[in-house]
């Protein structure tokens, strides 16, 4: 028998994806921060679909305050159309949980899900509630449709070898905590896609040594990863920031030729946030195996 | 402590819901089959979304065949946008599964969603991947989008006292394996919005015990139900056919003065699916408790 924990999770997903049927065109690549559904040339919004889910055991424990789990689970939703320029507006919420739930539990998780909504501006469209056996772990599944200009998408595939690599804030440290506490970057990629449109980005949410290579990748390129340079969270290694994952920061690409006018831009408007460069985009075939990164079902060391 | 079990579903959800933002003016209440989105006057067509979940040991067993797990998650979909009188477009797909889980098993899943998806007409957009711990139940969240024709919108709410309410196919089996079998009264619900369109519809998911109350109560009514009118499935008793859940069959309301005309033309189109008047709507107040249907977090006997 071979187990999810044999093949990991993205030779899963590829294995999956040929198993039914999609969009013959799809506006984004299936691995991309959203899907992206185009009502057609007369209009100028397109919409975006995100799901994910959270849970017990792996994305929090049975320790972790329960608005701050609630949070959690929007604001990765959020981050998510943050990385396509885009914004959530409606939200579907589904819990499977025991029988044995604490009631002021679950009332302290939609109240950090709705602290989330309200600071981006979302509303609550529908949800579903299910059991799961007892003593099986609790799961949170969040799924959201928002929208996105369409001069301003971004997509993960459409940087060329050349272009910089920037990433903001800090990484690594989740593993202390951070992963509760994110701010989404939306209000940053709502300044960059109306000034310095990056020609790709996603967010950086399995740690950049999973995430730089699938950037890279989706734009046929390889890249050049320059460690030194890498913004470290307090207390945090270069092996940490290549691998903690949860850092929701964002991973971008941007025209070389554009980063100097860009960082002073930045460095003006957003002063309490790095934005740093970590190297560029190479031709395909260029670019060491990075260690490290979340994947699901790997076996733990 | 309070725990889901005390409150029940319904208790949970209204205490839910309150501690979120929403819509200001839903187009649906929160308690219909889909959540309705209007894109403005302008627009011909509405949006739906939906999200529902299926959990190992509670809605499969471990020796379903995963093939038919994956119809079924899809179908349940399916149903509740038959049920607004719309269709489903886009799916997403989350799978929290342990990491020794079969590969063959998710594979097999996978086809099951896909099978429903060729056959209604709608793909695959998205989808996300987790594991949960070791000896967790699988779930299986699926959120889609939809459309319906603005003229075409069925609610819950909107029937009136003395309508007629009626019922698609037999109830009560499902515990015999017809809620791994059922068929999404999709054809039937569209052929219905466009000829006989109903003052309030919703699809019976967890048992009529439960489900009519609900369209009734969403519509400001009481209701008779003729016990003895109710088709059965085979080898079901009346208590099976108000509490067994998961018929996925259609419960409408209709004037009376047009039932004897859809009576007539329903037979001879759908002339192997039963449609039969099961009782009518009746002033609020009005309406016996119904034992039985399906609680999530209740106390099992």
């Amino acid at each position: 028998m071979t187990t999810l924990r044999d093949i990991g999770e993205d030779a899963l997903i590829a294995r999956l994806v040929a198993l039914v049927p999609r969009d013959p065109e799809p506006a984004a690549g299936p691995g991309d921060d959203c899907a992206v559904i185009d009502p057609g040339p007369i209009h100028d919004t397109l919409h975006l679909l995100k799901t994910d889910a959270l849970v017990g055991g792996i994305h929090f424990l049975p320790d972790t305050p329960a608005r701050a789990v609630g949070w959690k689970a929007a604001a990765r939703v959020v981050s998510d159309f943050a990385a396509m320029g885009g914004r959530p507006e409606r939200f579907l919420v589904t819990i499977a949980l025991p029988p044995d739930t604490d009631v002021t539990w679950v009332e302290d998780l939609y109240r950090g899900i709705g602290d989330c909504l309200k600071t981006y501006g979302a509303v609550l469209a529908g949800g579903e509630t299910s059991s799961v056996p007892l003593k099986s772990a609790p799961v949170i599944s969040i799924a959201a449709i928002g929208s996105v200009r369409r001069g301003q998408l971004v997509l993960r595939s459409t940087a060329q070898p050349g272009h910089t690599l920037l990433v903001t804030g800090t990484l690594g440290g989740s593993r202390h905590g951070k992963h509760l506490q994110f701010t989404p970057r939306i209000n940053e990629t709502n300044w960059l896609v109306s000034n310095f449109k990056p020609s790709a980005m996603m967010d950086v949410s399995d740690g950049l040594a999973k995430d730089l290579p699938r950037l890279a990748g989706a734009s046929g390129c390889g890249y050049v990863l320059e460690r030194t340079a890498l913004p470290l969270s307090p207390g945090s290694s270069v092996e940490d920031a290549l691998g903690d994952g949860e850092d929701f920061e964002l991973l971008m690409a941007m025209p070389p030729e554009q980063v100097d006018a860009l960082l002073a831009a930045w460095a003006g408007v957003f002063a309490e946030l790095r934005l740093t460069v970590i190297g560029h985009l190479a031709e395909l075939g260029i670019g060491e195996a990075l260690g490290g990164g979340w994947d699901h079902f790997a076996a733990r060391d």
